[in-house]
């Protein structure tokens, strides 16, 4: 099965960051041509004028919660959690099944072929990850007994996940913690002890409220990221999720550890938790940064390039500095720094010859991309697309999306299933 | 001629806010009946399970400058306004028109039917206009002699445009003032006599950089709003864009003087301007807030679901408060406000029966809207659409586009010629 896209504008997301203008031929899942493909392939494309990107990765979400959109909007954080938590008690492995395929969609349309997911019942999860040909690296959520909704122990549930499902093609389980405020010191050496052990991602909630961090400091004396420094929880494996309120020093320490965080603005300034990521400290620190949605209930939305565009402008501002962050930064947090915080550098988040083909190609005439020249096309991409521009979707090499339409999911199905789902859920 | 939509949303905007299933009726380009429409139309549209809301307002722009989009994007504000006036005064008349019809057709793709223009060539952008099916409410700049590239007096020029596009179906002639740090008091006395005479808008630049409200307090003793209200410039016909630097004074001066703001979020957030318009304080202080999209050069984008999600995300988290500005009232803002800030309430900015059928149909359908419900219907366009979700625009009951097909302006010849004119304009 091969697939040849012509003369597009390639982003490569290479190391020189090159923008190409030319031909990609894909096999057996594969980029195995870059620039002037002479030979057919089962599938060509024409994607004259058209902007090919590789597929972006949204490093922290909770797809099942696609179907609680616009459920707990512009509330005090108490309210919204008692909100959110009341709804989620309710949910049938149905309703998550049914929240997780609205959520692919979503991400489908909007150019997002890869996602890291942190919740429970991620074997329902994986069932619509597979239905919808993206990749999830599906992160079970571990917690102290006494906190969780969930029968049987967090971690066995954890384990016995991450057996069944090792080894799949798009799937990849892994390790995750809630945090700081339900996950004692014993719980976060169990799970990484697991997750070392099994090569697996560790992928955690940190320092998303002021809250956590004040109550860790009564109860610990530090604050998160020493803490988990000193559990030694920290390490190259592992994925920190907000990374709103950290000291310089925290900075450093992940740094140190290689650990990579996840920055999810617009949940961040919807919620109002009043921390903004000290992104530009730790690209300085070496801390490997990648962007992620955070789940609908707080965004509302799964959109990618929606997100790295705030991600920008939040930056900017805060700092006073519009050179802060520039849209080559932007896009490599959504590419290739998503693929190194999920330990698949060697295979996704750029165009490379022998890396998968996850592919996202975009109307390059619309007209809200336009004038585009090889010297904007990146700037344009970040500031001025939509996922309205988004037209094809490969993820493995196989199209998901093309010309707009789906070709995975039943999307008609899939969207009046959610309306079902909430209707019995919220009467 | 007339239009029915069938089984939709409507999301009228009325004075309870209703949102209605049903079906609308519009002749003549006005709506006519909203329900249940028993008769048939010449055109009749099934929107079943769609949204259908009034056209966004976008009050603020340069929609000329759309083909400079990307070109001075991640650059310190000196350098910025550089190269941004480097390039402007090279343009020529068709670069002007070329520019305001790639802008006309972002704005139709993403559901505003009426803006605002501050600029020059006012004559030439409102042929775009024109041709677009837009309702354009166009500024002519006007701004000391010294500072201005226009050949002849700035305010010659305005009177030449307000007197030769009065009486146009859907173009408002409107003064424009650049802003204080180019205007003496004589310029605003002498531009706001006009308007008031004529009866137009007298739109103009405020407070939106520290550097011309220190430059006036030196030069004046005053902040820019004391200052206009001295010159007694402020009135119900006044509409101010940006207003992110202001004091509370200043913003009871302005809702005193019942004259209206254009917000700009993504703009200054972009430039990194620092300022924060202090919107929960207007609304308080009865100053009617609408908002803008700027220009291209600054945002990169004239799509104004972006616009109001981005303007939420910003109140929220600058004030630490989630609830600080509601979906609904971020709505109003893109809606009713801009109809009562350019003077057109009784006419657009809400679905009611005699008003002009300015209507956006957005896709119910779509994943990223759903699942859509009577109670999150407002909450989901604010929060979770995107122009995707844009379907079908109508201004003044007459079809601008339909099932995402333009079907005034020729797309590609658009789109080609913006690029055609950059590369002559940068080689």
């Amino acid at each position: 099965m091969s697939v040849a896209i012509r003369d597009a504008w390639i982003v490569t997301q290479n190391p020189n960051r090159d923008v190409l203008k030319g031909d990609l031929l894909i096999e057996d899942g594969l980029v195995r041509e870059i620039g002037d493909v002479r030979s057919g392939a089962d599938t060509d494309i024409d994607a004259s004028g058209d902007i090919v990107l590789p597929g972006l990765i949204n490093t922290h979400t909770h797809v099942a919660m696609a179907i609680m959109k616009g459920m707990a909007d512009d509330l005090p954080f108490p309210d919204f959690l008692a909100r959110t938590f009341s709804i989620d008690s309710k949910r049938t492995p149905k309703d998550i099944k049914c929240g997780a395929e609205l959520g692919c969609l979503e991400m489908i349309r909007s150019g997002t072929t890869t996602f890291v997911d942190l919740y429970y019942s991620e074997d329902v999860i994986a069932g619509a990850v597979e239905a919808s040909g993206l990749r999830g690296i599906l992160s079970w959520t571990v917690l102290d007994q006494e906190f969780t909704t969930q029968s049987g122990k967090p971690m066995d549930n954890c384990r016995r996940f991450c057996e069944s499902f090792r080894g799949r093609e798009r799937i990849l389980p892994a390790v995750g913690l809630q945090g700081v405020y339900v996950c004692s010191s014993g719980t976060f050496v169990e799970a990484r002890d697991y997750a070392l052990e099994n090569r697996l991602l560790l992928h955690f909630h940190l320092s998303e409220t002021r809250r956590e961090v004040n109550d860790l400091k009564k109860r610990e004396g530090m604050r998160p990221v020493e803490y988990l420094d000193k559990l030694k929880f920290l390490g190259k494996t592992g994925l920190a999720a907000h990374a709103a309120w950290l000291t310089l020093n925290e900075v450093r320490i992940l740094g140190r550890n290689g650990t990579s965080i996840s920055t999810c603005p617009v949940s961040n300034m919807k919620l109002a938790t009043g921390g903004v990521a000290p992104i530009p400290e730790m690209v300085v620190a070496g801390v490997n940064v990648s962007v992620g949605t955070d789940g609908s209930a707080t965004n509302n939305s799964l959109d990618m390039f929606g997100e790295i565009k705030t991600l920008g402008l939040l930056q900017k501002s805060s700092r006073w500095d519009p050179s802060i962050l520039k849209a080559q930064q932007l896009l490599d947090f959504a590419t290739i720094g998503g693929a190194k915080a999920v330990g698949l550098e060697s295979s996704i988040g750029s165009i490379e010859i022998g890396k998968k083909a996850d592919l996202v190609i975009m109307d390059g005439k619309s007209p809200n991309l336009n004038p585009l020249r090889r010297e904007n096309v990146v700037s344009n991409v970040v500031y001025s697309s939509s996922c309205q521009n988004v037209k094809s979707v490969l993820c493995d090499g196989r199209l998901l999306m093309k010309g707009r339409e789906v070709l995975t999911l039943a999307e008609g199905k899939v969207v009046d299933a959610a309306v079902d789902c909430v209707r019995d859920l919220m009467g």
